[in-house]
């Protein structure tokens, strides 16, 4: 296949006879779209189709089988791990065309809903039912449900709410071989085997989401979000300990250390003091009583550890301006950097502290500045390499900055990935993380589901080539 | 081996050497106290261990390994569905020995335990640290968190705080082999497949699990307890729905019938009012402001739907007795009949009326009185078929009753089991719920993770006799 070609190869014909041609992108130019999701790996698609049903997508998946052509899921492309990366080129199946939300079921608080369908488009459909879709990635203008899904999306609410994962109760799926199944349902659980559980976070390594039955919850009576900004992240972290250590489990709690700070409030204004250190957001949802209970609970907590500045949001306008702070944090990093590069990890809260330390050993030591923005009451950090990728040599020492902190992480009892998965970006650390053991199980899963290795290949696993060696079995590790 | 031998068959000689004399029994009228559990199935093993600590397990699965012998995991074989009956035999390992609290982390809110810890012996250790672990099955002063993670156990709260999968973080589990792995940890998202997810509810045919990492949830500032009694189930039911709509999820919604009333009263003196034809218990928990809100509202619904009584408790101590009904409920069939059969289907709930009034018809169809307890807010139904095993061909009819509710459950959309799992109980009834490519999905799962099948072997999966055929291959089902 050449980009200058101008008829299409075997395999988009086969595709367009199936599809039709506008469902079919098979030019050089088109495909350069598709090369890449939010991660810095890119590899560009052999033909890009967007089918707009469940039969398609079981079609275009036969055809691969027949072929023996890899396929792979995309949803919005904003996965950070290269989930959406045709790694080992194939099929990129795009799901942006399968967007409906197909019913509205108000008794039994729950969607169904096209994979396609924008995070945020659902609870905007619902909220005159009082009702919304909870998982709240920052993303979530434009990333789409199934890649919430694929890679168990989290977000600021995920401290009261919990991840994508608590609010999927059912799913349709296209097995690798093409079969069609129905998995979980309308009712609390779903019998047999978790397979919804096992499907979501997943990262399209297991079968094709064709549809999923999420759950509603009702908007709260009333919210309201505490500003607390502090010296430094240490002391901040301190604080979020003995808030949650108080038995208060706020609706969210976000920090943002002082590089984050300074370029959001260059590029948003969302109101966040001068100098701080560490600023905290602290919302709260629920009662109106409950909700003024607890935010005078927290505010006496962030002073007794020496708070430079506690403020409660005076209107629900300046209340979303300090949360648009915090959802454009990655994109004002842009006024620091031309390249920034967003990690994913998890510690336990009680290492937080610790672990932001050695985050700023590593920035120094590689020479390399470091913003942090994260999900400080789920120890979900997002420390964010800046870098100009014009300088000789950068990649290596940003490479190997994000292969520190993710140590940092794993030491201290954390893990890789908090809600972007392990994907193309993170292969060569599962060691960090798991055993070879672990990853033998996880292997013999991946085999159960998609034997001929044909759905989303070359992700999650460790390669020969970086941390093991696969024997002649094919499927013991060893090596390390 | 005979039960009136006196020396240890080869297999138990084996384990003693292993284990010591005390930790294995081999004797017939030691094995016979563990061939039952809650379930009507039965099935002696060849030897019980009681292992104490993760070294022994492992010891004992490689040793069945060696020997080619199944072994089934048990916790206090309060489980409805089989799941810790030997049905291929083999070695029955016992948990009740591992039962230590082997870590409470205040800060992280996590307490590791061993799975043969009693369910409530949990949150009465931490209460004085006002945390407490939610899951609260029926069963919850003798059944194991081993045995509520197999089953992924529910109970009231389950309306409010989700299932045992919620409140598990991390796992150490003997895979079947006899490696030993770790999986999840003190953070919000485990990194990779979901295998916590996997393992929880995978009625101990995965894996072996020896440690619990579970997660610990403030006690409620206050709680409340409204009672509303209704002329019938059916008008209860729409009440409950009405509640739900009116986006109001309270911490528990329990209902009892007529039957089930009138033994309660009879055995607890509950306080249920004479002649109901529907008992609603509906549970408030959180801050003071927010309980007497929303029960002052769940009052209004109640008695826009006809109720004819409404009634909050006054005091604690009514509200500990009111649920002492509900959790005596079980026990107090004694009253009515001399044996019953606990069923456990599940339904959306706005398909309660119908599935109960069918519940009704099949009564009468099948001459068995059919008591309902069950989680109203959940949609979870627990009939208790009443009988008398000395009748003559009575176990038939029992067998068909239990069919036929549990068709019109998952005819109803909803499943074959709300927390008690498929086990032995209800392979047969598979393909009421699930598709031969479920099915197939399913089997490659257990074979990914046993493929030697020697892991609670016999459960689950409907076998050739029942449902459906396997063909040559072994593993493509087919036939229904």
């Amino acid at each position: 296949m050449s980009a200058t070609s101008d008829k299409p190869n075997a395999l988009a014909a086969r595709l367009i006879s199936l599809l039709g041609d506008e469902a079919v992108f098979w030019k050089g130019y088109d495909l350069r779209l598709y090369e890449y999701d939010a991660a810095l790996e890119t590899a560009r698609p052999e033909t890009v189709v967007f089918p707009t049903s469940t039969e398609e997508v079981a079609a275009v998946v036969k055809l691969c089988n027949e072929l023996d052509v890899p396929f792979t899921a995309r949803g919005a492309g904003t996965g950070l791990s290269g989930g959406a990366i045709p790694a080992r080129r194939g099929v990129l199946v795009c799901f942006t065309r399968m967007n409906r939300i197909l019913e509205v079921d108000e008794a039994n608080l729950t969607a169904l809903v096209e994979p396609g369908v924008v995070n945020l488009h659902l609870s905007e459909a619902v909220r005159h039912l009082g009702l919304q879709f909870v998982p709240d990635p920052s993303s979530q203008r434009s990333s789409t449900i199934g890649g919430n899904v694929g890679e168990n999306s989290g977000g600021p609410h995920t401290l009261a709410y919990g991840v994508t994962t608590n609010h999927v109760l059912g799913l349709e799926a296209v097995m690798p071989d093409g079969e069609v199944v129905w998995l979980g349902g309308k009712t609390a659980t779903p019998g047999a085997y978790d397979f919804v559980g096992v499907l979501v976070g997943s990262e399209g390594m297991l079968a094709l989401v064709t549809k999923v039955l999420v759950r509603l919850v009702p908007l709260s009576e009333h919210g309201a979000t505490l500003l607390a900004a502090f010296d430094s992240v240490a002391v901040a972290s301190k604080a979020v300990s003995a808030v949650i250590a108080a038995g208060i489990v706020p609706a969210a709690l976000e920090m943002m250390d002082r590089l984050a700070t300074q370029a959001i409030e260059a590029s948003v204004h969302a109101g966040y003091p001068d100098g701080a250190g560490g600023v905290l957001l602290v919302d709260f949802e629920g009662f109106k009583e409950e909700v003024e209970e607890s935010i005078t609970a927290v505010a006496a907590i962030c002073r007794d550890h020496g708070a430079l500045q506690v403020r409660e949001a005076a209107s629900q306008k300046e209340r979303a301006l300090l949360w648009a702070g915090r959802k454009g944090a990655f994109g004002a990093m842009g006024r620091l950097s031309p390249n920034f590069y967003t990690m994913d990890g998890v510690v336990p809260r009680t290492r937080l502290t610790e672990v932001l330390n050695g985050v700023d050993r590593v920035s120094e030591e590689m020479g390399l500045p470091i913003a942090n923005v994260f999900h400080a009451g789920d120890g979900n950090i997002h420390p964010l390499v800046l870098f100009d990728e014009d300088e000789d040599g950068v990649m290596e020492r940003v490479h190997e900055a994000a292969r520190r902190i993710l140590e940092l992480c794993t030491q201290a009892g954390g893990s890789l990935t908090g809600e972007h998965g392990i994907g193309l970006e993170k292969q060569g650390m599962v060691p960090l993380q798991f055993s070879a053991a672990d990853v033998e199980v996880m292997r013999r899963m991946k085999l159960a589901f998609d034997p001929r290795e044909l759905c989303n290949p070359g992700k999650m696993f460790p390669t020969p080539g970086q941390c093991l060696e696969l024997t002649a079995t094919g499927s013991r590790l060893s090596g390390w």
